[in-house]
């Protein structure tokens, strides 16, 4: 059989109907990654996250004396295998006048509240690699660093030229 | 002056009013970071990140002969220092069957279309170090593969336990 050319794929937006499709390429996947144990996704919460919504991004603040001394900027993302939300943490900062007040470990309490209960099964964030005293201090409230998996990102002139070409 | 109690510090969801606040907390931190060169955020901008909204998850497929043989599923990120949301892809995944067509390029470039159409700043998305041939292909459409950053998770028992603290 010859290769099917490009043209005869059409690429469009899935609808909560295509979840059992993809569902099962979803399976496929897992299988090749090894990682079936990880895929508890069903063809109900995979209709559902299709349908639902919820706000772009959300943020904490922390006041100290009638002023915000700190914020914890997160959102949803979203785990196909789980078809279940988790919370990502974009940023937690404490103004250094607010420091050892435990307004940091009262923020990161407050998201995993919200993280357990909105049902996330996952709370995330990054750190430097060089950041020791973070890795501690995280490790040490039970949070995992993954070792192997790696940030790609495409911004300015690449991400224009991807979108510009050929479809 | 005696450290203050964790106490005095009140935690709230932050509303619109809060932009100017937060973003001088924002600036602070790209100070420490030494990163105020891509601080672009505005009071402005910041403001109406924290009113707006957007749908939690969102899924292309690739149909070939009535079959969808591919999805690709994403979500928006954010970017606090861009005050912009970016575009995360969670997973893309081929069948093998239809393979050699083109359908991951031409989901990408989509993805990338999708991104610049609704002014993301960003494309990202994450890949496993070992995984060569994928660096390859990333770096070679533009992307860069961020080397310092890792990804902190925390589930289960460790999330429930802090979610569960004095707080």
């Amino acid at each position: 059989m010859p290769a099917p050319s490009e043209a005869s794929a059409s690429i469009r937006f899935a609808r909560p109907d295509d979840a059992a499709a993809i569902l099962s390429l979803i399976t496929e996947l897992a299988e090749f990654e090894h990682l079936t144990h990880l895929l508890v996704a069903t063809e109900e919460t995979l209709r559902a996250a299709l349908a639902d919504d919820l706000p772009r991004v959300e943020c904490l603040v922390a006041e100290y004396e009638g002023k915000v001394v700190a914020y914890a900027m997160y959102f949803h993302n979203f785990s196909s295998f789980l078809t279940q939300r988790g919370l990502y943490l974009e940023d937690l900062y404490v103004s250094p006048a607010a420091r050892r007040m435990g307004v940091a470990s009262a923020m990161l309490r407050k998201l995993a509240a919200i993280a357990v209960e909105r049902q996330c099964a996952r709370f995330e964030w990054t750190v430097l690699d060089w950041n020791q005293s973070a890795i501690d201090f995280y490790e040490n409230i039970g949070a995992t660093v993954m070792p192997d998996w790696r940030v790609v990102r495409m911004t300015g002139e690449a991400l224009t030229k991807l979108a510009g070409g050929p479809g």
